[in-house]
C-alpha cells in the first residue's frame, strides 16, 4: 500500500521539461540546479521566484503578486511584524544554547503547556518537526520495549533516516521496513458508514500484524487532519477508538500536531483536542515559530525517563531565546488576532462556497476539512470514487496562472490542499473559489 | 571503549545535589525543572542565569559578566550587529521555504561553495548539525550499499536516532550497536610517534572487523580536531592516512565539520584542509548561522544521486531566506575581521601562555590544539597519562568563580575545552590564563 510515487512529482518542477518563462527566473533557476542539484524540490512547471511577502501574499520578481493558500509555516501571515520584532529584539540581546537559563525559553515553555492537556507535562525543543518525531519514536520504543510502529498509507512524519521509515509518502520507490505497518487513511469509502470503528479495526489488526511478526507495537503515530492522506477530519471523535485499542495494547499514541496544531482545525488549539483525545505524546512544528525553526514534543514524564536514563539528548539551537521569543510572539498573535475563530468561521465559510461549486462540477468528488485546512478531491466523470490527480495537477498551475497557490495531497495526488495562513478572509476566500472556478472550466 | 559515564555529568548541575545561590536563579531552576524535566541539561553546579550577550562576554541576571572561552555556535561574537541586522531584515522582507526559488538561498549556496573543495558542488541545506550527519549517513549507506560506520571512541556527532548510533559520547550507559565500530582517537599515546601510521591502521582494523560481521563499511566519519575526544589537531596531515585507508576499502570519508569548521582552526577554512584531505561529505552546523539555525552538507553529486533516486528528501526550514541572511553575514564578518587570521593568531598565543604555565603547574599534563580550539589536560601527579576529571570539573568551576567560562571533553572529561567566539583577543587569553592560574592553585 505504498503511496502512488506520482504524488512526489505531481506538482514539482522537472528539469528535463520545464522552463521559466523569463530570464531572470531562469538565471536564478540554473544556479539552483548546480547549488542544490539532486537535492532540489520545486513547485510548478514554471518555479516561482519569490522576493517578498506579508500577511497571505507572496509577491515575485516580475511584481506579480500571489494568494498564498499553501504555506502553513507562515501561519500568523508571511512576515508578521510582531514575530519579526521578537525575533530582531532576543538576537540583539541574548541567543544561546539552554545549558544555560533564561528567561524566554521558560516563559515559552510555560505558554506553550497551558495549552496542552496537564498530564503531558515536560517537553523537549527541537528544531524541526523531523527531530520532534526522531525522538518521539526513541520515547515510545523505549518506554515500550517494542520496535514496531502503525502510520496511514500517505503519512509523512519528517525528514531524518527514523522519521523517514515512517513517512510512506517519502518513498520513491520501494515502501515502508516490516516494522511499520501501513493502515488505510478514512474516507475514499474504506471504513464504510463507522469510520471510527473501521478505522480502530485497521489499527487493532496491523498492530496483531506487528506483535506476529516480532516487532510488537511501540507506537500508532497520526496526524489527525491526515494532511498527506487527503484531509480527513471528521467525524469528530473518531479517532478516540483508535486510540482505545493503542492503549489496550499497551502501545502510545502519538499525536503529530505538525499540521493539525496551533488553532489550524478553528475547533480546538490542537488537532487531538477534537477527537477527545488525551495522546501520550504530541509533537509539533512548522507554524510554532512563523518560519523561525522551532519544534518540540511534549510528554508524560514517565514517557520521557526510560530514555533519558540511558542517552543524553541535547539540542543545540532548540528552544533557545530567539527560538522562544519567536514561539511566545506567535501565541500571543494567535490569541490577540482570535486566529483560532477566525480558522473555523472562515474555513466554514470557504467551505460552504466550494460546496456551491461542487454543485455546479462534478470534477469536485468531495470537498472536506477542519478550519483553515480543506481538502478538494478532483475526480473523473463525476465518480467521486475515480480520482483524477491530473486534473489536480492542472487546477494547481491554472490557479498560479490566476495569482492563486495551493498544494497536492492524497494516495494519488488527487486532492487539491489548502491550508492558507490563518489570517485568510472571507474575501480571500472568494478570490479562491473565483479562480477555482475559472481554472476548472478554463 | 564506551565513553566513561563520568564524561556527561562532569560538569553538570545534578538536581539532586545543585542549587541556585540567588532567589531569581533559583526560582527559574525550578521553572525549569518542571517544564522540561527529564530532558533538561544545566552547566555548572549553581546553573548561570543568563540575560543579555556581546561579542565574547555573557551577562548574568545579577549583572555579574562573563568571558566566554566555551561557545563556539556565537563564532563571530555573541549578537553580532550585522549577522542581526541581516536577520531582522529578511525575516521582515521573505522567509518561505525553498521550494520557491529565491536569491539570498542561492547566493548563500554558492558563497559556501566558494569555500569548499570544487568536486563537493551539490548541497543540501538543513535546520541541524545532527539532520546534516543523519542523511550524511543515508547518502554514504545508499551509494556504497553497506551499513557499517566507523568512529572515535568518544565522538559526538549529533541527538537523531541514526547519528545517536555513532555517537559513543552520548551513551550514559550501553555502547553502540554492531554496525558501528570505534577507534581510539589520536593522543594518550595510543599510536606512539607515528600517529598517522597507527591511527590509519587502527581504522583498518576497524573496517575488516566490519567486513567480517557481515556489515561492510559505508563510512569512516570523523571531527578533525576530535572536540569531543580530548582536541587533538597534531601533526598536521596526520588523517591523510586513514582517509586512504578508507577509500581503498571503498568507503567513503566523511569530515564532520561541525567542530572545525569556519575559520575556527586558524590554519584553514576548514579542518579537513589542515589534513590535506578532499573528503567525500562535508557536514556542517553550529557556527554556520551564529545562533540562527542553519546547517547542511557539502558532496560531490554521484554520492547525492542514489539516495535521492529512491527518497524524497525536503527540509522545509533548511536553508531558508533567513537562514541564508544569517549564513551570507557570518560569512561577511568572518572576512572582513579577518577572523581566521585571528583565530590562528590569538590561538597560538593563548597556547604559548598555556605552555608557560603548563611548566610551573604538574596538574597540567599537555596543551594542544589549532587556531581558537585549544584542550588542555589535566593530570594526577603530574603524571600526563594519569588523567585527572575531578581536577577539570574544579577548576571549571573555579574559573566561573573568576568570571570565566569553558567546558571539558576527553574520554574521561580530562580535559579542558577552550573554544571561545573568534573575535577572542591576546587581552582575553591573558584573562583566562590568570584565572587558571588562580584556579589551579586557589
Amino acid at each position: 500500500m505504498p503511496t502512488d510515487p506520482d504524488i512526489l512529482s505531481l506538482n514539482a518542477f522537472d528539469p528535463a521539461s520545464g522552463a521559466a518563462a523569463d530570464p531572470a527566473t531562469a538565471a536564478l533557476l540554473a544556479r539552483r540546479q548546480a547549488n542544490l542539484g539532486p537535492v532540489s524540490v520545486l513547485f510548478y512547471e514554471e518555479p516561482l521566484h519569490v522576493v517578498r511577502a506579508t500577511d497571505v501574499w507572496l509577491e515575485t520578481q516580475d511584481g506579480r503578486r500571489y494568494l498564498d493558500v499553501y504555506n502553513n509555516v507562515a501561519s500568523v501571515g508571511h512576515c508578521h511584524p510582531r514575530v519579526v520584532a521578537a525575533i530582531a529584539e532576543q538576537a540583539a540581546t541574548l541567543n544561546v544554547h539552554t545549558r544555560y537559563l533564561n528567561e524566554p525559553t521558560e516563559a515559552y515553555a510555560e505558554r506553550l503547556k497551558a495549552t496542552l492537556p496537564a498530564a503531558l507535562s515536560t517537553l523537549a525543543l527541537t528544531c524541526s518537526g523531523s527531530e520532534a518525531n526522531d525522538l518521539a519514536l526513541r520515547l515510545a520504543r523505549t518506554a515500550t520495549g517494542r520496535q514496531g510502529i502503525v502510520v496511514t498509507a500517505a503519512a509523512y512524519h519528517g525528514n531524518t533516516a527514523a522519521v523517514s521509515e515512517i513517512s510512506p509518502s517519502a518513498f520513491k520507490w520501494g515502501r515502508p521496513p516490516a516494522h511499520v505497518r501501513m493502515v488505510p487513511a478514512p474516507g475514499a469509502g474504506h471504513y464504510g458508514a463507522d469510520i471510527a470503528a473501521g478505522f480502530a479495526a485497521s489499527v487493532e489488526r496491523a498492530i496483531g500484524e506487528l506483535d506476529e511478526a516480532g516487532f510488537g507495537c511501540a507506537a500508532f503515530i497520526a496526524d489527525s487532519i491526515f494532511s498527506s492522506d487527503g484531509v480527513h477530519a471528521d467525524p469528530r471523535g473518531f479517532l478516540k477508538a483508535a486510540a482505545t485499542v493503542v492503549r489496550g495494547a499497551g502501545a502510545l499514541y502519538i499525536a503529530d500536531e505538525v499540521q493539525p496544531g496551533f488553532a489550524r482545525t478553528g475547533d480546538a488549539f490542537w488537532g487531538f483536542e477534537r477527537h477527545g483525545i488525551t495522546p501520550d505524546i504530541v509533537t509539533m512544528g512548522k507554524p510554532m515559530g512563523n518560519g523561525f525553526p522551532v519544534a518540540g514534543l511534549a510528554a508524560r514524564p514517565e514517557v520521557m525517563a526510560p530514555y533519558f536514563a540511558e542517552f543524553g539528548y541535547f539540542n543545540t539551537f532548540g528552544g533557545n531565546p530567539v527560538a522562544a521569543a519567536a514561539g511566545l510572539a506567535v501565541l500571543d498573535v494567535i490569541e490577540d488576532q482570535a486566529l483560532q475563530r477566525n480558522a473555523a468561521d472562515t474555513g466554514r465559510y470557504l467551505r460552504r462556497k466550494l460546496a456551491g461549486l461542487q454543485a455546479g462540477h462534478p470534477s469536485i468528488g468531495a470537498v472536506r476539512g477542519a478550519g483553515l485546512f480543506t481538502g478538494v478531491d478532483l475526480c473523473r466523470d463525476g465518480d467521486p470514487d475515480a480520482p483524477d490527480p491530473q486534473a489536480a495537477r492542472r487546477a494547481i498551475n491554472g490557479l498560479r496562472q490566476r495569482g492563486v497557490l495551493i498544494g497536492a495531497c492524497g494516495r494519488h495526488g488527487e486532492t487539491l490542499k489548502i491550508r492558507p495562513p490563518l489570517t485568510f478572509t472571507p474575501d480571500h476566500a472568494d478570490q479562491l473559489v473565483r479562480a477555482l472556478e475559472e481554472a476548472l472550466t478554463g
